[in-house]
């Protein structure tokens, strides 16, 4: 058939008349936002029952709508002509309905209701059987985390999710605004340099142990004898060919000979190949694993940070940013730690740490600022609900410029607070502990606060050393309510210092005892000839064209607990995953 | 210190003046864009050279320069009185530079020039080192994936990343303007019934092997006579209480003898306990794997798609969506697939299979519109130097309303073809191949077409089963140059069919011959007591307010293929993973 006669053919069967028409369906948000105005008209709504209950002895049923496109819910209004009310009432009953927007009672403050004219679909609930509470009975968050597939039906989960997805998309807002890449760094990575902590190992072994196992079950190894005998037959096939060529025998012969002896030798290289083959993971001679037969053809891990992969592209593209989950395998139980969470990482080229500062407070406050300005009724459900200051911390961090000091200059601070007690003392070369950091921004500032020029020996090895030889430029964001909320740097782009550097950093890694000097160090790494492979490719950015650049990291979780005043990371992220825990 | 004195004290430090000042730098993009009326301004630029090369018998030197921000390099004029030009010349060397915006020859169509009056940084190149060629010189995309580090330097790398930056970003718009809200599907997953493909597996297992093993052969695990000795220790303190007691001995012996007895019966259990350190990873008593002592207690994987998962909050919050990458451990080493890839998947409630479409047809277009609109001189690229048809491309998928035929009608279509010969022939119940797909988009139809209605022998289980029993609501979107783009599908929403088709599944998995029919698979299956455990999450969302709903994955990369014209998947993500490969 020629292609254009099928063409005119077809233009029918673009109707799809063999399916269900598509639904036109206005989402309750519309409908809320609807004035006066829109009143008597008809529109189909689609949700689930928040809370529903009959009235005037069961002649209706006022059924409070939710589907999730706003906080609010939508009142609905459903005579016992229409539909069978006892079916409707029920929590978390789902309903598609058409009706007509009815005007709010005169002179109050209520939001337009719904009266239903037809109910076009109902998906029950077992009331008894249906894991979430009715109605406005609050249920622990601990409790919802065991139902992580229901819990995004509770007014909480749904009105963090619309706030995480307003911060998240306020983020590429703001990069794409600023001339940002959004850049897609690795999730498995086999880069041997990152240090931020413990990784997970990602692995075919296991099952590729498996499918041996289960091989070897149905057509068990050969022995040592099978392959001793299919040897030695090879061996009597050699000596034929041999005894015929002796014997100036036909071609013919020769070949048939020739032809078997090859059989037979690939018979014993079949055997022998399978007489290796072992039940469980393989293993090296010296006993380690045998990683060069995993998929990767040896160890990969799950990223803790994208920014070495990153930087790449910053010394390319100038200004680039990743947003992509992270991971650390540590056994954290606290409120504040995840086993995958998100990150936002940007990184700018031909930047220095001031411009880092200046990227990182614009960001934040735009993040800030868009809340007010996208979530206000979450905000609130957020302030009545779970913290006061919820919205006014968004006010304060959206208008006023952050404090920046240097660390130096934060410790003696910290040291000559009076009225308080750390459980750190504080002492020039520690880290900020979370009391210190929220000492900060809470008491002395009241606002939020960057401190910079950390000393080097707390901070990572790619951060740029300065002129004092004791500190680096690194600042991190400390704000009311989570302390560090963005840790950031300029990079070192100088190649030797660099080394040098990363020396360290490997020489700390061979020492556990710190007895010995940075020279001593040096030099007997020189000695082992420890690799500087691993970070070759990252030494090549400053080899080939460097620049001056620096970036941050923002934790997102970390951000929306921020936000929300919610006190655990656990109910701030759809799936959470911790020690012993990954449901779904 | 009172926290309001720190304050004012501290109003002085914000001004940093430790610090570099920031820096004002121009983007080449926004240089370029100026027009006549901006000649003779000043701008700070940066970036790299492309390439460069002396003039006037080496008086001032041409250097093309490029910081990503477009694929148009700058034309920048140094003057050999301004900087030393052998070191600004080669290729890659960064240079961030002061000058005047010239306008170009009067009557040209050239770009304005940057005449260079100081130099203010740079970053050298050996070129005898430096891995990508000069200037204009091409390198094979194979090659450059040898150098993944350094390859976004390049113009063909640098204009798919901003295209693929603004495909991602305009994936975000075209959700959120839909009222769709972005939801961060799990990486780490423990579902069982994905089902889509080979998985990676997710352990801690092998680094807390080594750390037993290191830890072992500092202090090596107690022998069976060692805890035999301290048991018999212990039994001798337990005797000497007892003595003590039956000799009514005074309650201070007796104290301090029981206190033995403790620190006895302390050191058997900790020897025990230690006793049963084993190097290796650990094994059960049955000789498999104990991944009750992984990380998250059972074995986890990473995702192959965020479906399953998403279709809970779509469930609750009606239109979602998840972008995030996703996983295959296949030993693919095609131009087509990757290891790791990003996926666009969104998920629509009381949505139906022409909802789906209709949600398909308007995202597709929308990205291809943006992408004109967004996108020309990247474009333009792509066309003049991999696929003289993109742009044409673009325009027509974004003009042209899609082709929607059933797949009984496109299997029609395809066995009344005579013009050519498939490789797979075509017969009604079989898989669409990648030649059959593009055969009807770029042939017959010559615009995008959706297939709908497939065989369920050939389809997830979770897709709607149709009324006539044989097909499944599922749709595929076939555009020119890749075929498939986009799979979706209405989701089961009934309970009992949904249960039987997941019964239906695991029968599968159990018999490999297809000898069974299914009514006796179901009552082998009951019979065996085959667990739907791990489907109970899933079955839970039809429980309870079940509604009708559809939605569809994007193959994120294999849209940038389609948008380019570029040929390898693997040249299109930043950082591609494939078997043996996973650099950085």
């Amino acid at each position: 058939m020629a292609a254009d006669a099928a063409t005119a053919e077809m233009a029918a069967a673009s109707l799809c008349d063999d399916l269900e028409p598509a639904t036109t369906r206005t989402r309750i948000r519309d409908v809320l936002a609807a004035v006066a105005a829109r009143a008597g008209e008809r529109v189909v709504v689609g949700g689930w029952v928040r809370t529903g209950r009959e009235q005037g002895k069961g002649s209706f049923a006022f059924l409070e709508l939710s589907d999730g496109s706003c906080a609010a819910p939508l009142q609905v209004i459903v005579d016992a002509s229409v539909h069978p009310l006892a079916r409707l009432t029920a929590t978390g009953t789902s309903v598609l309905v058409e009706g007509e927007i009815k005007e709010p009672p005169q002179g109050t403050k209520q939001n337009v209701e719904l009266k239903v004219s037809r109910v076009i679909e109902v998906g029950e609930v077992d009331a008894a059987a249906y894991p979430l509470p009715k109605g406005k009975v609050k249920i622990p968050l601990e409790t919802l985390r065991d139902v992580v597939h229901l819990r995004s039906r509770t007014n909480t989960i749904g009105a963090v999710a619309r706030i995480r997805h307003q911060l998240a998309y306020a983020t590429h807002s703001f990069f794409n605004e600023n001339g940002f890449l959004y850049v897609h760094t690795p999730i498995i990575t086999t880069s041997d340099c990152e240090g931020a902590g413990e990784m997970f190992q990602v692995t075919t072994l296991f099952s590729q142990a498996e499918k041996t196992e289960k091989e070897l079950k149905e057509n068990p190894a050969p022995s040592e004898s099978d392959v001793m005998e299919a040897k030695v037959l090879a061996q009597e096939k050699g000596n034929a060919v041999a005894q015929l060529k002796a014997a100036k025998a036909s071609k013919q012969d020769i070949d048939a000979a020739v032809a078997e002896l090859k059989k037979a030798k690939e018979n014993v290289s079949r055997l022998e190949e399978r007489s290796k083959l072992k039940p469980g993971i393989p293993h090296r001679d010296d006993g380690t694993v045998a990683f060069e037969n995993d998929f990767f053809k040896r160890q990969a891990f799950l990223t803790v940070s994208g920014q070495l992969q990153v930087e790449t592209y910053a010394c390319a593209l100038s200004s680039v940013y990743t947003f992509g989950p992270t991971f650390r395998a540590e056994n954290s139980h606290t409120s504040r730690h995840l086993a995958e969470f998100w990150m936002v990482e940007p990184e700018i080229a031909f930047a220095n740490l001031q411009d880092d500062m200046n990227c990182a407070e614009k960001y934040v406050q735009y993040l800030c600022k868009w809340l007010l300005d996208h979530c206000r009724e979450d905000m609130e459900f957020m302030v009545k609900n779970f913290d006061r200051s919820a919205i006014e911390r968004l006010q304060l961090v959206s208008s006023t410029p952050f404090v920046r000091i240097s660390y130096t200059k934060a410790v003696e601070l910290l040291k000559n607070v009076t009225g308080k007690k750390f459980e750190n003392p504080v002492e020039w070369g520690i880290d900020l502990a979370s009391e210190h950091e929220r000492y900060l921004t809470e008491e002395i500032f009241k606002k939020p606060v960057i401190v910079y020029n950390y000393p080097k020996g707390i901070k990572a090895f790619y951060m740029r050393l300065n002129d004092d030889q004791k500190t680096v430029a690194a600042m991190d964001v400390l704000v009311p309510k989570v302390g560090e909320l963005v840790g950031g740097s300029q990079r070192e782009e100088r190649l030797d210092v660099l080394k040098q550097s990363i020396l360290f950093e490997l020489s700390e890694m061979c020492f556990t005892a710190t007895l010995y000097s940075f020279e001593v160090k040096e030099l007997w790494i020189l000695d082992a000839g420890l690799p500087l492979e691993p970070y070759e490719w990252y030494l090549d950015l400053r080899r080939f064209g460097s620049v001056k650049h620096s970036g941050f990291g923002l934790g997102f979780e970390r951000m929306i607990l921020f936000a929300t005043g919610m006190e655990n990371i656990r109910d701030v992220i759809p799936f959470p995953r911790y020690p012993g825990r990954a449901d779904l």
